[in-house]
This record gives C-alpha cells, sequence and structure tokens, in this order.
C-alpha cells in the first residue's frame, strides 16, 4: 500500500531559539488535503554513563523542567548546536553536565521522540571507559543541575515515585537491564 | 539543591488542533531570567500487542509520519481526546488501529516525551489476551495504516534499516526482550 503524504505548501508560525513550528497542507493517499501541525528541532544526543569503577550504578543528572513545572532525573543529554556531529555533542554533553570524558562512545539507539508532531532525533550513546575531564567545559547560563548515581534498585525507585519520568532515560534503564541479563 | 524555576509570565504563541505553543518567562536559581519555548499537547497512549496465539510476534502498524518525512513502523498508538482516560484511549486505538481487543491492559511505562520542549505524557500498556473486536470503530478520516506482524529478528532489522526509528516503539521491543530474557 502506497499511503505517502505529498507536501502542497507549508507555512510558517513561530521561530523561536530552541524550536520553530510550521503548518504544511498535505495531499492524503484519498487526494484529500489535511493540515499537519510540525514542530521542528535540531536534535539531541543522550548518554547511559556506566563507569568502570562503579558498574552497578548509573549517572543521573537531576535538573528543574519547566515544560513538566518540576525537577526530572534524567540521563545526560543535550541539544545538537548547528554544525555538530552528535558524537561531538555526547562528548561536549558529558563534559559539561557530569565532568566526564569516554575512551569510546556506542551509539546504541536512534529514534524520533514524538513522531506525531516534532521532528527532534535523539541518538543514545553507551558512555565508556569513563574518566574525569582534564579541562571542563564552561556550562550553560540557565542550566542548574546536580549529579547522582543510582542502583538499578534506586533507579526502579525513582521511576516508581516518578523522579524518572522521561523516555530517553527509561531507554537508558531498559538497556542497562538487557546488558545484565545478557551478563 | 534547590533548582527550581519560578514562573512570571506565559505568553500565548500558536494553538492549533493538536498543540498549542506558549513562551514562559522564568526566575532562575540565581535570579536572572530565561525564556522557556514550551509545546503543550494532550498527551498520549500507545500498545505493546503481542498476542497468545502468536507469542512470537510483535503487532505494528505502518503509515506515514509528515514529520520525517517518510512512513514508520510503530506500535499502535495515539493521542488522548478531551475527556477521555489513558486506558480508553488505549482501548479505542486498539479497536481502530489494529481490530483488536484485550482481555487485559497493563501499564508498564509512564513517561514525557521530550522534556526539553515539550509537555506530551505517553502510557505504554501491554495488551494481553488479544481478540478480534466484534464491533469496528471508525478510522480517523485523515489516517492510513497497514498492520504488520513481525518476529523479534525481523524487528531487529526494521530497527537497522530505519523501518522502525520512533522512541515508543523501541521501547515495546526493548520491554519484549526484558519479557523473554526473564523466560
Amino acid at each position: 500500500m502506497n499511503f505517502d503524504e505529498k507536501l502542497l505548501a507549508t507555512k510558517a508560525i513561530y521561530q523561536g531559539r530552541i524550536i520553530n513550528v510550521v503548518e504544511e497542507t498535505v495531499e492524503l493517499p484519498n487526494g484529500q488535503q489535511a493540515q499537519r501541525e510540525i514542530v521542528r528541532h535540531q536534535g539531541a544526543v543522550a548518554l547511559v554513563c556506566i563507569s568502570d569503577e562503579d558498574p552497578q550504578r548509573i549517572i543521573l543528572v537531576d535538573q528543574w523542567r519547566q515544560p513538566m513545572r518540576k525537577a526530572s532525573l534524567e540521563i545526560p543529554a543535550g541539544k545538537i548546536e548547528a554544525g555538530e556531529q552528535p558524537e561531538y555533542t555526547a562528548r561536549r554533553e558529558l563534559n559539561e553536565e557530569v565532568r566526564l570524558q569516554a575512551t569510546s562512545l556506542k551509539k546504541i539507539a536512534f529514534f524520533y521522540t514524538s513522531p506525531g508532531f516534532a521532528d527532534e532525533q535523539m541518538t543514545l550513546y553507551l558512555a565508556q571507559g569513563l574518566k574525569p575531564v582534564e579541562k571542563k567545559l564552561p556550562q550553560d547560563a540557565d542550566e542548574f543541575l546536580q549529579v547522582e548515581k543510582l542502583s538499578m534498585e534506586q533507579a526502579d525507585q525513582a521511576v516508581a515515585s516518578g523522579r524518572i519520568c522521561d523516555g530517553k532515560t527509561l531507554m537508558g534503564l531498559w538497556y542497562w537491564k538487557i546488558l545484565q541479563a545478557k551478563g
């Protein structure tokens, strides 16, 4: 079955610092037209960080999330800046947020976070061979965060209590469970 | 550490059918102000569907995703309509998209899809005891989709080829892997 939608027109709605919004008119497979509301975002990366010295704990950052109106405990992550390759962004965020560097980054997933209305792409890495950075990069002026290290049991409790409540962090925890199940 | 952000002002930017956009001015922990761009969305549900008759296959739907500019193979999902409880939405989407009903729905995850800029919440269910519906609900007029059933190996191939490329579906597959590892 061919169910491609054909783009007929794009109307710019909003140009922000983080997101742009457009309305697209598309032609449906049955010839009729529909409107699609689309948020454009430059993409992001996130990192599953488990250090060699403490392989029973995952490294998380606690930070305020205004869309949630509360703090949220998440795996380190950040937006891809203009011109950056995702792996560069991952290494930069690893330094800025948790002051670590990795001997290797393994790409473990690539996905759209919310394909119904947004084009945001997320690349998820497993960071291995972690050690403290030699040179600390400056942190974002409007970003305040606190690093925490949780065992699997503590992480499961944080999910149950709602402190962990975002998709990429659940994916990080589930990936860790799959790794442990493999032994 | 207290890193709460205090809401100072909200500016409405866009009111669409699916999303609203607002700009919020917040006071940071250091007393300075920052702007947050926020997409408001009524939330959604998604379902991991593995039938008793065919426990080695997961049920997916192929559909066009205009934000991606391509088709995408995803677990059944849909937006929560005004006044709906998430479980009601899940049963409705299960009927509309794959023409199945479930004897039980188990909530397996609740998460924000993209907490940096959106308040969209997703509830993920495991649908058990699946059988064909007695009464088919009408499908959305602008939604065209095709049901597919994939083995774990086929699903892994679809991830590798990019046919499966959204967060909730990867979570569904990873949850299935964890279930299988538990035996």
